[in-house]
């Protein structure tokens, strides 16, 4: 394979085919492991155009893979095969400020492109909490994160993507017209399909001006119900915040102690955080309607975080969390998506089933869009014990979701973690025709052969 | 078959297969008619399911129908099939003013949703010209229209849609979740897909608050290219208007002379005519950044139509000038996409290859978004005469749009109108990939098996 592969990559350093560095035969939490026969790291569309035809001559399983940041083991390759690292095309093509466009390759840092852009006076929306991630890993699991509620998910601003299929083929979906019903739409399928469908090997993104100015405001509550409802008030109110994350007090304790910094208002049992944005106007506008519903919907108060510094001290908090409950234990990670007004119906049935299953259960996340995000604790259980617990209380948890009309991933996608769980709540038919559709992408299955519903 | 359909759809009345009413042959335009042995007027997704078995067992084209206000050819059936019209599919499932979604069947009339949820206090922004069309024909052509600039289109309010595929099998794709990375997703690959992956036969659609007021604004130009230029800059200082629409003065006069009635500002050589929406202060804050941009970018005039019967008499006239246009003669009606720096390329290509070439062309549009309407007029040339006349001036005009970085179609769809020129302009790699998609959800082919890429 060696040699082949030195055939298509040109250069030894970008070939591993000795012992593989365990970091690119997993995710981010590194518990899931697999194996490779090699990993390649092209630079070109050319060579991964090279590489696919290698692959699919030869039947082998490829992997595709940006920074690894996933937390569902998608970038965990099975078997004999290639992993795919992008990693290295990682150049801003072209930004043109007429169309409010840029072409990037996929290995692009988010948190780079977003600076980049900035600099120039635009803005990138889509924020997923984890800022290594690359473009392109963030377009194949149509990330989302903390400005969705405003601005939409990765989708909304993927404009163009030039693939490499299975079999080496390139092919160019989209373009920068911001309209599009010439034909199907073959980008769209491709974005959030875990590396199934494609290789990403550039894309078309939508930029907007950078907002003037924000601000963040945090509302307190007696309760965890009373700040969803006010999520559903701030809405109806058109008050257009990037942001609304609601915590509980008890959660927020854990950021809090993890990193000895503390949290206003402690007296509150949960907190909807929401940053506005826009020019100054826009902001005292909005900000005025914030406090009509804080009042309407008996906040405890309402606390515009007009110190930046403070500010950043209160997302810090809440940006740690998963991280607080880490330095303790480890945990599985979930991101189960309900309708918004089911957010309290799920978070109080995981707090309920947290003290009858005796796991330590960690919920927050994104209640302007029902995205859930809950920390399953493993404690001090030895292996086999955490496994079969895991499984049973996953199952219980996942079951209530879809009978509230919720889903298993909201933005970190399925993986090999979720596959069990998703496939459960998933018609028959549904499935068949996922396969049908990866088949005419890729009839060999190859690429990311072993995950999601593409069993 | 006439006995095959009554077991299915159980009411004659629901079923022709006499002489077919030539409206339910054709297309909002008249001028292709088509063939089929019945229209069949289903009234539930079990009936859909059933014909649609029934036409796969038997290799019968079906061809879906919502309105028939498609102005490509893409409801003309071919040959011995069946058209499939949902009109009689029309109602309102369910309004969900908790997770801002409504459910509706595909026949629901575009205007009668419109207003039905802004009784409600809320609002679905897509909004294009034909009201009379319905969700399901909105859904299938990716509608664009008057608000997209601001508020994107049809696809974005698109979460969820119950399909019935090739075979009669009946998928639900997509659901009231706001985020879903949980597989493939399904529902993006069948909007704007012209009804040739799956019948629509229920719609999960996203509703926003409605907004508390709007006011159009009218900028007045001495040229076409200073009023495009304005439109970048307008984007540019986040003014965030919902349209954007140039038109020149010489295309204004067809619809003041249709109407009867007088534009404001004769004077100018072009118009960009905007609308501002939300609330009152930010419509005041949003004029003033108009103000400004107008000055920086020359514009003769600003005019706020502020009086609401002058502001309808303004989009009464923009509205009415593809009617003033066929008050005269016969067109063809092009939906031509480049991106947003090359509209003004676009139009002034098309001014001086009218004159060369000695046929009419009328163009005006969405600026914001690079659609340009134009209308290729027929006059008094003969039938054989404008056939190839006309294919002759099409070729150099998509030709040109190609060049430009564009596309065939921004919202109208390819049809049978457009097949031509879309394939001479896609990769074959493009094409082909379209068509095993299409075989993924419809293996034989009988779905609107004659239009777009699906030859
Ligand atoms: C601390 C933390 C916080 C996070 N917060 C969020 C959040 O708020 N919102 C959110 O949405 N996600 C979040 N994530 C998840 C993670 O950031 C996303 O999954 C991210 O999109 C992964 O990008 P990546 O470049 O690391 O991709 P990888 O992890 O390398 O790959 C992810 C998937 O994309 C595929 N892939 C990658 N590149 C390509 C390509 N070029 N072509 C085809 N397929 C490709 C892979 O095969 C794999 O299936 C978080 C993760 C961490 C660790
Ligand atoms: C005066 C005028 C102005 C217009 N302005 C605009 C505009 O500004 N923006 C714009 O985007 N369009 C515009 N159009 C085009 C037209 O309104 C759209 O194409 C509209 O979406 C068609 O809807 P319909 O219900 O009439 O669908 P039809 O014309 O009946 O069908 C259109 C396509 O959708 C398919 N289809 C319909 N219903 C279903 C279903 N339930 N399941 C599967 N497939 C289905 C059909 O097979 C066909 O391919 C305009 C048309 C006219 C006549």
């Amino acid at each position: 394979m060696k040699e082949a592969l030195l055939s298509i990559i040109k250069d030894e350093n970008r070939i591993i085919t000795g012992p593989i560095d365990p970091q690119y035969l997993s995710d981010n939490l590194g518990r899931k492991k697999g194996t490779a026969e090699a990993v390649v790291f092209p630079v070109s569309t050319e060579e991964i155009s090279g590489v696919m035809r290698y692959a699919w001559k030869n039947n082998l399983p490829v992997t595709p893979r940006g920074a690894g940041m996933n937390l569902v083991g998608s970038t965990v390759p099975s078997g004999h095969g290639i992993v795919l690292d992008v990693s290295l095309m990682n150049h801003v093509l072209e930004l043109d400020e007429e169309t409010f466009t840029a072409t990037v390759e996929p290995g692009v840092v988010l948190e780079d492109f977003q600076a980049y852009v900035e600099s120039k006076g635009l803005f990138y929306p889509p924020d997923p909490g984890e800022k290594k991630a690359t473009i392109g890993g963030n377009i194949s699991t149509n990330a989302g994160g903390m400005r969705a509620v405003k601005y939409g998910v990765t989708r909304d601003y993927v404009m163009g993507l030039e693939l490499v299929l299975a079999d080496g083929t390139v092919v160019m979906a989209g373009s920068k017209n911001r309209k599009d019903t010439s034909g199907l739409d073959l980008k769209e399928i491709v974005i959030g399909s875990e590396g199934t469908l494609a290789v990403i090997t550039k894309c078309i993104l939508k930029l907007i001006p950078k907002p003037e100015d924000s601000l963040s405001v945090l509302l307190s509550f007696d309760s965890l119900k009373a700040g969803i409802e006010s999520v559903r008030q701030i809405i109806q109110a058109n008050l257009n915040p990037t942001a609304m994350e609601f915590i509980e007090r008890k959660v927020i304790q854990l950021g809090e102690d993890y990193l000895k910094m503390s949290f206003p208002e402690p007296e509150a049992s949960a907190y909807v955080l929401t940053t506005l944005d826009g020019s100054r106007n826009e902001i005292n506008d909005h900000l005025e309607g914030l406090r009509k519903v804080a009042k309407e919907s008996g906040a405890l108060s309402i606390l515009p975080l007009e110190d930046k510094e403070e500010a950043a001290r209160v997302w810090k908090i809440r940006g740690m969390l998963v991280k607080g409950v880490e330095a303790v234990s480890e945990q599985e990670p979930l991101d189960i998506v309900v309708p918004i007004n089911q957010i309290d119906a799920f978070v109080n049935f995981v707090n309920a089933f947290e003290k009858e299953c005796g796991m330590r259960m960690i919920s927050f996340g994104h209640a302007g869009d029902g995205n859930v995000h809950l920390c399953v604790v493993r404690g001090d259980r030895d292996d086999e014990t955490w496994e079969k617990e895991l499984d049973a209380n996953l199952t219980v948890l996942y079951d209530k979701a879809y009978a509230l009309g919720g889903l298993a991933s909201g933005e970190h996608g399925i993986g090999l973690s979720k596959q069990k769980y998703l496939l459960k709540a998933s018609k028959p038919e549904n499935i068949a025709l996922m396969k049908r559709v990866k088949a005419a992408f890729d009839e060999k299955n190859i690429l990311n052969a072993g995950i999601s519903y593409n069993v």
